[in-house]
């Protein structure tokens, strides 16, 4: 997606060598009119998939993951780090270790939104570890619910996710995707990569 | 807003004597074509007042800040629970106790990104005993911003927050207020007062 590789280059900041700081559109100050952009590209990607359901993460995955639902009109269902005393009902829950934050956490998702009979799209900000990822993808299994793919806004090559996602036998479309972020310098993979990735 | 009173009655379920639970379209699962509703609605309300910057707090803020930013054509910042190692920039901080949660956080705000020049509408999806929107007002007040006034989902009018802000001097725009809850009964203030609290 050439729009969001301007977007980065222009607003990215690289902190060491393998962060990317995008927290002027998209993970603490978010572009709204570039996130419906974003929806409408992963439900143009995902448009014959029939899916019924988009699950994400909270929190900076809800942008994203909205626009999307609201491009395929489906339901969009955040998994919650955090139990609240209104999550009453049986739940799915995966534990997850954040390496930006490096620390344990649990996501959890009510029993009763997802089903058997549903066709889920897992969406994301990130792809670098695949730790988020692959404990949605494991509450989408446990549900009985078929996983039509996942949607990635930035994907980190250079970090394992992808690749074991994608062994999984698991559609990942990342809408780009970085080789390296090594001496600061942003290296997308290129084109003919990013069509193989899809 | 007619259609979010018939949402609440037909999806929201009543918690004890104070709390609606309403996972099934706002804070677990979310329905983005309601969401794209109630942010144009909010749009609406604050068309004339020069907004340039929608701020909310993670997580369920987000997506109807999101949607009236989209309206708006303006951007979103959410504030923080829990800074990340992206976070390396000065902070607005605010200790926030949440009294579903029985727990004190702190949210905060990277000061890049609100300033003098701003005109601030705060989005949130509950207004009870408004601690978290207490939060919000004091950041926009530190970074200078101006506070155009508040938006809120569903506030609880049986709990303070609504008439301490208002109080204050701030014009607080709830699409719908919920005078009670007791006996598991949802009672919604009739349209005079939804009207007096404009």
């Amino acid at each position: 997606m050439e729009k969001l590789i301007e977007k980065i280059r222009k607003e990215g900041t690289v902190l060491g060598e393998d962060i990317l700081k995008v927290d002027r559109f998209l993970n603490h100050q978010i572009d709204p009119l570039f996130m419906d952009e974003i929806g409408r590209e992963f439900a143009r990607r995902f448009r014959d998939d029939r899916v019924t359901k988009v699950l994400t993460a909270e929190s900076s995955g809800i942008a994203p993951a909205v626009m999307t639902g609201l491009h395929l009109g489906v339901p969009v269902v955040f998994a919650r780090k955090k139990k609240s005393v209104t999550m009453t009902d049986a739940l799915y829950s995966e534990k997850v270790f954040s390496f930006t934050k490096k620390s344990e956490y649990e996501l959890s998702v009510s029993k009763k939104f997802l089903s058997a009979d549903d066709r889920v799209l897992i969406i994301d900000d990130f792809l670098a570890n695949g730790q988020a990822a692959g404990a949605l993808v494991k509450i989408t299994e446990k549900s009985g619910a078929s996983l039509t793919g996942i949607g990635i806004v930035i994907e980190k090559s250079f970090q394992e996710g992808g690749s074991l996602l994608r062994k999984q036998g698991i559609r990942v479309e990342s809408l780009v995707i970085i080789e390296s972020l090594a001496g600061g310098v942003i290296h997308f993979a290129d084109t003919k990569r990013e069509v193989y990735a899809r």
